[in-house]
């Protein structure tokens, strides 16, 4: 396995930054999620560089759903990140983050009327999914009197080499207005009166490891643009989504590089708009690749088992990263506080939670094992706390930001008060 | 689709109970669950009753994973049950919910040194997973001066028709001592200073619609029952676990009934007892039969889009009811405010959550929709709001319980404070 650059291993232990991360488990306990804060500064900066080398109006939006922690979004934020946000919640944290409305777009298929009259309240640009969300939108912002700027979800049709659940793409997802409807559907937005078509977005899916299919995308992109001047809409952005991978097979899986992504996608989306004549704003939605590798989840083994495998049982399951359970999704692990010990056998990590489904890893080779050994799970740093669940009644974990020299929580630890706070008791239950 | 007695169509409207489910979304809000009370006493009552009459030492575990809301263990706990507790929460909620500790197990194939503190002060019996964690036991009764009563979990590697990712008795599976490794673990207990072994406990699976694996089950119980007599175990309880399934696909799926459960497990289970000339309790843990359909959740309509299928695209999504999303599961929907209108066309209810596997119900034949609507999830009392997340930055939703005519919330809903509330902030985050 080849460690990221922002992890080693010293004195056989592993670290990530500066921080040792058998310190960090015996000081905020397990289970930990650990993130850092530079690695995220580096990914965000290396996207945005290869991207606005090649183009002068470029805007990174965070796809916040991948880990909406405060303190990250802040970190991107202040460095000039807007957001792709999915729900209220998540427009509000945005906010609430410093990001400005101006780089936000209210994305998703099924906005409830509070959702469009908060997006026509914080003045935010809407990607609209559908023509009835079109006359729903437009006539949340006549009664506040106000104009909306949106664009439209395309769903391009696009066929992607990822887990069938986040392929948004297909022709068959739920995602977006058919290839065939969305010049009607750009006629319906003119003809609107409190509602401006000002943008086209698509999102092809998540965990893409090839570039290939950005570059098909932005060309049906640039079609549509085409088309779209033709019926005079004027754009002023062309958002491509967001999708490229993290290789979480270290050292078998290779995702492509910001600039290898840049190369595929750029010279169709420049050579597209001098064509057209416009020089529309390119708003890119990175998810995974900013957040996913910065972040490790360390978990204690609580048992070691001798079965048909050799089970190491540890106090992290699906409750706290659900990708393996719900996609089979692979994680490397590193035995944290023996990280230079050889590697001597197989260990299927497995959580505590209730269900057969529940391995963190199957079969890995790794160094002996027993009871308190800490186990460093990988790349855990998008769609690990952000799917999290109370799942057995077990109190979710807390997650740390390393910078430097510097630690500190940006989550705390719930207790079983976490679990009942929002339970109350039907009167006929009182004593 | 036949509905379950506690559900009925009247004027048009869905009605739980006594409840037009209309009325309950206009008051409550969507996303909401409500439970019927009287159901879950009905399938209590009958599970208990058909067991009863055919052994007199019965107790019902209820597993508490299934639904931990503490409202639903007081009626569990009122009618003389005990629990399955997979965790420390899960225990503390129990005792909290007026269960006695001698009629609840602690379950788990990963205990952490805070858990097994924990099960010897609270006075629980342990289910043991492994030696490793009979060993940390023992120690752990030790230091505390006691003595833990304790059962192995059997590994009986059984095959089940079920979802493999809930199959547990499974050769494969990760819970349990292997059949071959049994007999040695009770010796190793016997000769242990501060454990007991008093019981033997099995789980074969979750959503299981056939009787006789249950029957095959107690069948390999009662043969370890017959080598523990010979090495001198003092059974007290044989632990069969639970499993019975649910008829999701109403009027097409079957669930064994209470009686066809007992009339399968309880001739296997006497006859053994009365062969060995023992008298051990019998201990049943079913969670998803007793809750599962005593509860639906409702969702609003937000809008309907014509892709390649109709999408109804609905406010609740895999954050509330994860099983369609994770398992493929099947639910049954209904348009809980035009329930008598003929079902005209086929609509996919598709929730809000960004990912492509967010769908409730896929191609349903329902009338015409328009948002607004109401739609009911129906037997979504078992591992629905148990298993939900705040994925997407979304607040979770009320629950609420009825009985006869009343109805009051037992969970609140979320709100947006509620997902920032253990968030900290980094002290270089600081202004």
């Amino acid at each position: 396995m080849i460690l990221p650059p922002h992890l080693s291993i010293r004195d056989g232990h592993l670290f990530i930054g500066e921080h040792d991360t058998v310190d960090l488990a015996g000081r905020f306990g397990t289970p930990l999620y650990v993130t850092d804060e530079n690695r995220i500064r580096e990914n965000y900066r290396r996207l945005a560089d290869a991207l606005s080398a090649r183009y002068p109006k470029v805007q990174v939006l965070y796809a916040a759903k991948a880990n909406g922690n405060l303190a990250i979004l802040r970190i991107l934020a202040g460095m000039g990140a807007g957001a792709d946000v999915f729900s209220a919640g998540e427009l509000d944290l945005a906010l609430q983050a410093g990001m400005r409305p101006e780089v936000l777009l209210f994305n998703g298929s099924s906005k409830s009327p509070r959702d469009l009259a908060l997006a026509v309240a914080t003045d935010v640009r809407v990607s609209v999914d559908s023509l009835d969300e079109l006359s729903q939108l437009n006539a949340a912002a006549a009664s506040a009197g106000k104009t909306v700027e949106i664009a439209f979800r395309v769903n391009p049709a696009i066929e992607v080499p990822t887990h069938p659940k986040i392929a948004t793409g297909l022709a068959t997802s739920k995602f977006g207005i058919p290839a065939g409807q969305v010049l009607d559907a750009y006629r319906e937005a003119l003809a609107c009166s409190n509602v401006r078509p000002v943008g086209i977005h698509c999102h092809i899916g998540s965990q893409i490891l090839e570039v290939e299919p950005f570059a098909r995308e932005t060309a049906v992109l640039i079609d549509l643009a085409r088309d779209l001047a033709d019926i005079g809409v004027p754009l002023e952005f062309i958002d491509i989504g967001g999708g490229l991978g993290v290789p979480y097979r270290r050292g078998i899986d290779r995702a492509p590089t910001p600039e290898e992504y840049a190369d595929a996608v750029m010279p169709v989306f420049t050579a597209g708009v001098k064509e057209l004549g416009i020089e529309p704003a390119l708003w890119v939605e990175p998810g995974r690749s900013l957040v996913g590798d910065s972040t490790i989840l360390l978990t204690r083994v609580n048992s070691v088992k001798e079965a048909h495998r050799t089970f190491a049982n540890v106090d992290a399951g699906f409750n706290l990263l659900a990708r393996p359970a719900m996609y089979d999704s692979y994680h490397e692990v590193v035995a944290a506080n023996r990280a230079d010990s050889p590697a001597e056998r197989e260990y299927t990590i497995a959580g505590p939670i209730c269900e057969t489904g529940d391995l963190l890893a199957k079969d890995r080779k790794l160094p002996a094992l027993s009871a308190g050994d800490l186990i460093a799970v990988l790349d855990a740093g998008a769609y690990g706390f952000a799917m999290s669940s109370q799942y057995n009644g077990r109190p979710r974990c807390p997650e740390a930001l390393v910078r430097d020299g510097d630690v500190a929580l940006m989550r705390r630890a719930e207790t079983i008060d976490d679990l009942i706070t929002t339970m109350t008791t039907p009167a006929w239950q009182e004593e």
